[in-house]
């Protein structure tokens, strides 16, 4: 098993899914996860593996999304637990999952990664509502 | 299915593993996991579901101590890969894994939650020099 290079890095490639809103450092996409509405990621533009690759202002700038985007999550969607994970074990670049859960969710109380628990149709979430609030906050609260 | 509340919650009730190293808001405990050797937990004292419910400068200073666990990782254990993760679905109460991975370890490169690939005996890897080694740097960096 091989780990992508840089030249072969998917999320080098390309954006890794629908942008919501970036800057010159990162961008904050929205996954394809079905079973998972709102789930979202943000994605450090530059290749890097892991969070102490980055230096501290990079690592704030990006904490600081993450948490906006968890904000954003909690008070546009109403989760009943956010999940916050950085893996990258078959992506080595840096993006963080942002996953809001419900207990009725596919595999709740169980990771995302774990096999589904129960058929669950995913939640009917106002994804117009999230991602303009989403946007919108992110364009007020990260600098 | 209910979530714990702080009465009955086991991260309130005890330290959660073998401390390595405390301050007033925060512990750092070694995760009772054969499989992934080196796995480490930082737990904050106060009970808190989500990120979003600590201040800017709880939040800052978990995250500091995340990073210094993930850089000792790093130069101690030499991992394939840092796994990073705040789930909190069975404990609600505001823990960081912070999981050294390998290629060759139970489940990579899936997530630790997910089904393993392989009856991959744990690496060897020297706890004593990682635990002290991580106790006297989160001496040194944490504020």
């Amino acid at each position: 098993m091989s780990q992508p290079s840089e030249a072969i890095c998917p999320l080098c490639a390309g954006p890794g899914g629908d942008i919501v809103w970036s800057d010159d450092r990162l961008r904050v996409i929205l996954a394809a996860e079905p079973a998972f509405p709102g789930f979202t990621r943000v994605v450090w533009n530059a290749h890097a593996a892991e969070m102490t690759d980055l230096d501290a202002a990079g690592r704030a700038h990006l904490m600081q999304t993450v948490w906006t985007v968890e904000r954003v999550q909690r008070d546009v969607l109403h989760p009943d637990k956010i999940n916050l994970a950085a893996l990258g074990n078959m992506v080595p670049h840096m993006h963080w999952h942002v996953i809001p859960r419900w207990r009725d969710d596919a595999a709740f109380p169980d990771a995302v990664w774990a096999a589904p628990r129960r058929a669950a149709p995913p939640r009917v979430v106002d994804q117009t509502r999230y991602v303009q609030t989403l946007r919108d906050t992110l364009q007020r609260a990260v600098r």
